[in-house]
């Protein structure tokens, strides 16, 4: 438990890497936007309609079988800490984060089903899956949709489908995202023009915490740039179809990596990236996450090292700033972070069984 | 043993880092310039003349107790690679190696004492020990000196003194020089004002492989620059006064690195050094000379490490390019040398008893 969120035990959820292609694909992401009939979008609401918005959703949510032991949060009962916590989990987004009030969060028990209320729009329900599951998601989230749409009525409109507060949302409000990982295609050099290549296709790039952050990692977040004017079984298809050319890619480059005389040079690359996590007395997270990206890579080709992605996950959540913070139990310098994160680190790579 | 050359197990040897002020003073060396009376110096002389001194010095050695049960090397006899090691152990000189015919090298049997035959002047003798014994080593090889002197006539004139093939080296002969370890220097950035200041002193900084050559691993080589017009034993003094002021500096800067939040970022530098070379499945020569540098000031700064003094002189040693390629003993490109070296030092490591 870090500040009341749990790290999600069940299988299922993405931390544990268990589902396909789950060796570039971290996870995969649908997520609907809805909005209540006749209240305001957030953006232009008053404080009562809003507070009326988000007590009618998390009452209709208790309702819903998903969120029968799910967690309830409203964002301004929090501390600042915890609602960062819930960005690194990338549960809320940043600007919840700062205008807290009469925002909410509702998860199911496995974590599987993060939904954002009054953020941009009412509802941003998401269905969260590890590896690459965007029908399965869909389907769930769809399920989810139906459900809470018998206890709310949505703001629809014959011809543009769902009204939302962008209209890059607008139709049928959904986003499919993959976060994928790509550390050959990085150390390749190919990366650039894979990414390139995707606006052209429609997609979209995004860094590590979403719209306007930079990569970490080597992680890439892909998700469809519009949702007007095709259904959602076609914006599902082409998204998975783009992905599975970039999974392609990527194994190309990894094999490519092992390949001749390369493959000691990757070897060493990742041997040294496990020693520096396992040894280093001070580390910032920018490190923290190549060094993890090397190791992963290690894992997907075979070697031989002492972790494995749900540790890896774990570290990868814990080494946040605001996770280091929360470990902490006190205010921390930038510098003393670094040095209480190479701790942590080390802490947990510790607990992975030895053989 | 490694073609031929032994690493010398008697603990009086600077391998064993034994001597006083060890943990910066690698070595103390005191070295004397002799020519032959009657006979050109090497420069100058005929084939036959060469191997006439060659053999005269040979002789005369083999009646000196010290060299009894020593190694008599005559190069031309030796490949090139042994020749590239001896070089590699400081024990002969580049251009001994480039010209093997009629030179030579002669060492005791504690190696403490290695003697070049025909390289600039007919005899260069040395006495070699841990830590800062220049007065120690300088009555050793006078003791030598004085021995060969029984059995041979030295080129000697009652103005200049010992006459030699370059004048910097006429009057005492004398060389007197020291390895300095000096990295909190170098990490806290006053080496080159401690440095530069020699000069105005009358010393020299030489890199690691003496003139000419690039410091690597933050060791220093320091000598008198001159030799004539002063007593053996005022040089001496000299050098050594100079040397006790580098020390402090060192020690100083040392004190320095582990003072309040300084230490931790130490202990990082030095604890990742020693991952990466327990980790590393390439590395070239510099990269390692700069990680046991850290290393090696970890355990002068009591960390608890896997690793000792002689064990990371064993590696200095043992990972120079000539030596790799003789361990593997068959001939290696650069890339495949990294390699071969990052294993052969895993396996050193390894070696290091367990507590």
């Amino acid at each position: 438990m870090t500040g009341g969120i749990p790290f999600h035990d069940n299988p299922r959820n993405w931390f544990h890497a268990s589902g396909p292609e789950s060796s570039v694909v971290i996870s995969s992401r649908v997520r609907l936007a809805r909005n209540l009939q006749n209240v305001p979008f957030p953006g232009q609401a008053k404080p009562g309609e809003l507070t009326q918005s988000l007590e009618s959703v998390f009452s209709a949510l208790q309702q819903v079988p998903a969120y029968k032991e799910g967690q309830f949060f409203r964002l301004s009962a929090h501390t600042r800490l915890t609602r960062e916590i819930l960005i690194e989990r990338h549960l809320i987004s940043q600007n919840q984060c700062e205008n807290a009030h009469d925002c909410g969060l509702a998860m199911d028990a496995d974590g599987n089903f993060p939904l954002m209320v009054n953020e941009e729009d009412h509802i941003r329900m998401a269905s969260v899956k590890s590896g690459l599951l965007l029908e399965e998601a869909w389907r769930e989230v769809d399920g989810l949709d139906t459900a809470l749409g018998q206890k709310l009525t949505w703001a629809y409109h014959p011809s543009w489908g769902f009204l939302t507060a962008c209209p890059t949302n607008c139709g049928t409000g959904l986003r499919v995202s993959a976060r994928l990982h790509l550390p050959a295609l990085s150390l390749a050099g190919g990366l650039q023009r894979v990414l390139q290549g995707l606006n052209r296709l429609g997609l979209v790039v995004r860094g590590y915490y979403g719209e306007g952050t930079r990569a970490l990692g080597e992680i890439f977040q892909v998700s469809n740039a519009t949702t007007l004017g095709r259904s959602e079984k076609e914006i599902i298809d082409h998204v998975q179809k783009i992905i599975r050319r970039i999974i392609q890619h990527e194994m190309d480059a990894r094999q490519q990596l092992m390949s001749g005389t390369n493959a000691v040079r990757t070897e060493d690359q990742v041997h040294r990236a496990m020693a520096l996590l396992q040894a280093a007395r001070c580390m910032n997270y920018e490190e923290t996450m190549t060094l993890l990206s090397r190791v992963r890579l290690g894992l997907y080709l075979d070697m031989k090292l002492p972790a494995s992605l749900p540790l890896l996950n774990e570290i990868m959540l814990l080494a946040q700033p605001a996770h280091v913070q929360q470990a902490a139990g006190k205010d921390l310098s930038p510098a003393e972070r670094d040095v209480f994160r190479a701790t942590l680190i080390r802490k947990t790579l510790r607990s992975h069984p030895k053989k």
